[in-house]
């Protein structure tokens, strides 16, 4: 029931003097205590409390996506931590900006194919040749498949399929998925890997999530992937190496043509 | 065991062709799909594997924290989104600039304060009469203590330290809270609530975190929400009214003394 | 002379004891105290210092974005200001996170289209029949023209293009903006204005300046009014009563459908 | 005149459809093609537009603070810009962020001392002294002093105090920073170098600006630096350099004690 822009209304929360509502229920009766942080945010986001099995698989998810390293966003939010010490969240935030379209958001490109492939008529083969076959002819890439280092293939993707599986709930968006690995590897002529975000998206689908909102979720992960960054920092801070590092790596040229 | 900072190592986390390592356990065989995203940032952040009942008050803060309704975070995130669309990312994170040390960021103040009370020697009396008394002096607000809305009491607090206490888990912070309350109340002559900081600085503490990086969990159960409010945002723009209204607030008036 | 990716090299600053150097310039000996703001981040940014001509004209681009009052971006700075003044750098950013797609960075679309239109042959007229066309046939609003307040011509634009013409540097960019304008008008059947943002790519332009950076030259401009906006709320806060016009501009209201 | 909180106004810039009005004066008529943007910048943050003398020091000081080669700013901004190419207003937002207390914030932090020495008596000696030995008695860093390279004299310090100079309006500010220079070296017992920030700090006093605004002038310039490294980063790509010089300059190594 959507209001008319003229007139907005919030759905999310009020609160008076005794309690706080989210999304109508009571948070210090129904919901601390009560309920996971994955249900909480599901719950707060959707406006559905999910099933112990959708709750399994946002999890996974979340877990998948949280950690991979010194990534550019974590190195980003070092960096920033280390300059503004006393402002953690700005660190947070400079990890969190890093979570684009180039990394971590290819969640949501592949939502939205699979989502496209899922709406087709099953079987979903006709559809996914068809996303194969558009991105191979424009020569780009098919976000949620391909991996620089995990060849042949992402380990993370088939462990959380596993999981998906496992929990019950694999369903249109999986299928989909699965569809569009085979159709990629015919149309490319060689095994590319479903990589996490691509799993990621098939599962947070089965798991009830609009394509629209999944970066967010990838956001939410990372966040907590960058509070660990920042606590390292802490407690060994790696900033002048990193900024050493930096400086020789990319050391200073004039440009003849600029100049 | 600290690395000299001129050769700095990060133990969180590696990878190879065949799997992610955080924090030495395997990403794919031990994480994903057998903890939860609480259980996964608790470990990722302090290196152990929370207990069942620290995961229990580590989910309630979280769930405490998220949701305030429009706060100055929710509406900065939700202008940002609609100014760019394509990049949810920037309005995360401008929500999340929006944790600072006047709001939520207070949680970090509190229990830096219970950590100095919890280290006197038990009984924490004296230390939490000095540290109403060193406040009270100086006019400045106890971090942790009061609410506009919510008085007499935040009943997010109580709630929050029932949880704690039927966890088994109350430790010293929690009582080092109540030893300040007490000495609140009669310091400045009537009472002040705990409100919901102070009661998630005392939880976190007594779950194994430390003060130093609480501010992170405030900021990561905040990113939760403000996924929420970009997803009603996608649905139910607000941001027009949002911006029509703080025009009426705040009017156009010329300074005469400045032109 | 581009590097290649493996070995990339700066030419942007390098620094010993006993001065800085900037693109091959001295920093205290040819810089501080002989170029302006405006030249030295044209410099900076190019490679080129700029004629007097393009300096005036890039000028007058900063002077005409700065400011146009409480706009979303600047409503979350001072948001996000009061919630964090202990950090200001985080208010700037999340104002900054505001110049996205939606509003000043139309800048970039806008010339992207100039770009086309002067890369066709002289005269302009027909690619720019082009452009007008195929937003029109694709209900897609044409980056640059219209404005809902400021009707039915934005008189910054005649300001600026009065500006370029009078350093004698109007050159294809605003020949193809005016062509655009025209078959604008003819292709939707009404007068449609040049807004600000088109005018601005325009003149930046025709100063020398590539269509892939302009965006930045308007998160400049803004930064500046962010500021401005920072240091009002500084003396005259404003957001207790942003935050209370919000919460009564969007009224909580639970949703049947979704409970 | 300060309004009271409860009715808050904005004195910055009001609109209609045929102008915009900023601080009183129109837009169109007064602003653009008129003034350049420092003077514009100074004039929308303190209501008074600056003479000749104080834009030549402001734009002196806008250009010191630019550019210091790949800064963990600018190494920040350049990730998140190659994470997220398509919204650059998060690269220059993550950039901003580590413009903290660490780095260019100092200059707030010496603009602070040198008001205090500045509203004390004349001579400044006692005061300035006194805040050395304070400094010097808690071990804390003096802001705006010493450099790890610029030794033993920041070469921007002395041409932006030159510069200063010879506009004719060296003041309170420049006397303060002066003496308690000779004080520092008096007390620490060797040579301690006036830093850009140090320098700064007195120049914008100087020419009028509120020592509680400049991190905002700091910010600013810095953005443009900001901007610059983003298009460097847009033409030769540095990002996955920097990524793997990271992951060599700080490698995994589990903490036996954690585990």
């Amino acid at each position: 029931m959507s209001s008319p822009p003229e007139a907005p209304t919030t759905s999310i929360a009020t609160h008076a003097a005794e309690d706080v509502w989210v999304r109508g229920r009571s948070l210090c009766k129904d919901l601390i205590g009560r309920v996971s942080f994955t249900e909480m945010t599901y719950f707060h986001v959707t406006g559905r409390m999910p099933t112990p099995a959708q709750t399994a698989v946002v999890d996974a998810c979340l877990v998948t996506l949280m950690e991979h390293g010194l990534t550019p966003s974590a190195i980003a939010a070092r960096l920033v931590y280390s300059s503004a010490p006393d402002a953690m969240q700005g660190a947070v935030a400079a990890g969190i900006l890093g979570v684009g379209s180039a990394f971590v958001g290819t969640v949501e490109g592949c939502a939205v194919l699979l989502v496209r492939i899922a709406s087709a008529e099953a079987p979903f083969e006709g559809e996914a040749r068809r996303v194969a076959q558009e991105h191979h002819a424009a020569r780009r890439p098919i976000p949620g498949f391909g991996h620089p280092v995990h060849k042949p293939d992402d380990p993370r993707s088939a462990r959380l399929m596993e999981v998906v599986e496992r929990n019950g709930i694999a369903g249109r968006h999986i299928a989909a998925l699965r569809a569009l690995a085979t159709s990629v590897d015919e149309v490319y002529g060689k095994h590319v890997t479903i990589n996490a975000t691509g799993a990621v998206a098939a599962a947070l689908g089965d798991a009830g999530l609009p394509a629209q909102i999944m970066r967010g979720f990838a956001i939410l992960s990372r966040c907590a992937g960058l509070v660990g960054h920042v606590h390292e920092e802490q407690r060994k801070p790696a900033m002048r190496a990193l900024w050493a590092a930096a400086e020789r790596a990319v050391p200073y040229e004039p440009e003849a043509g600029e100049e």
